[in-house]
């Protein structure tokens, strides 16, 4: 398997997972938040399956296509082990969708990031809310769920908050 | 349809377009020239279809994966419109497959790039050779070739060189 494949199977498995995340919370209130921005492209996807719910994205420096860049007031901008803690008051309980991909090659740096992130997203999170990650985030208050056809265990993660 | 849907279906429009290139030129001799290094995904994809193929990167500046990057003497390291005429006369008439994807969002400035590379990738090309490319460049001595399955008209070009 060549990078192209794994990198197309990737971004597969995430959009999967990201459409699936939308009918699991069909019926549920809440905003969105999407854990780094990038070049905007997963955002814009976001965009698309949520037309009526408000999407706030993290990003530490904006560098995304200018379509596809969040209004002012819901750019949490900085570093996120400051601005998830400091968006508690704001977002607290209020997510009904978080997803983080942390979009590196760096696999050792990328599990120390989720891991470091997970206490941050588990209480924006509201009860029945889902976390699609590419990284794993097993343990309490978040119940891993089966994964859409097609997406092979362990690519990518859906986890509903209890 | 989302930014994060068409990266995913142009891709895959590359894959499969690489993939029946190496399917055209099975009985034909001669190298692999892939223009424009960028991560090295692509470049991997080659080195897999390719095994026993020679295969030339162009590249401005190297800023791929370390495990990508091709060896010294198959690297034409600078601009291509520089490159390309120096190597006329190493690789004139002895490339089977070119590859070109300018893989940037500005799309006028991609069909300017083509039209410039062009009449330098043609006289590298084998009589039977293939040009797989993003952007079309139509015209004299390339005849148009089916796409694979599942590519629309237009998403990506195979090319044969009369």
């Amino acid at each position: 398997m060549s990078r192209l494949d794994s990198f197309i199977r990737r971004l597969e498995a995430q959009r999967a997972c990201l459409n699936r995340a939308a009918e699991l919370i069909e019926g549920l209130d809440g905003v969105v938040l999407e854990l780094g921005l990038g070049n905007g492209r997963t955002y814009d996807h976001l965009r698309e399956l949520f037309p009526d719910r408000d999407i706030y994205v993290c990003e530490r420096q904006v560098a995304a296509h200018p379509d596809c860049i969040p209004p002012p007031d819901r750019l949490l901008l900085g570093d996120m082990f400051e601005t998830l803690p400091a968006a508690q008051s704001r977002l607290g309980g209020e997510v009904a969708l978080a997803h983080f991909d942390a979009g590196t090659g760096d696999a050792a740096a990328n599990r120390k990031l989720a891991a470091g992130l997970r206490p941050l997203i588990l209480p924006l999170l509201c009860p029945g809310g889902i976390l699609a990650t590419q990284q794993a985030m097993n343990g309490p208050d978040l119940i891993a769920m089966p994964l859409p056809q097609g997406v092979a265990e362990g690519r990518y993660h859906l986890y509903q908050r209890t």
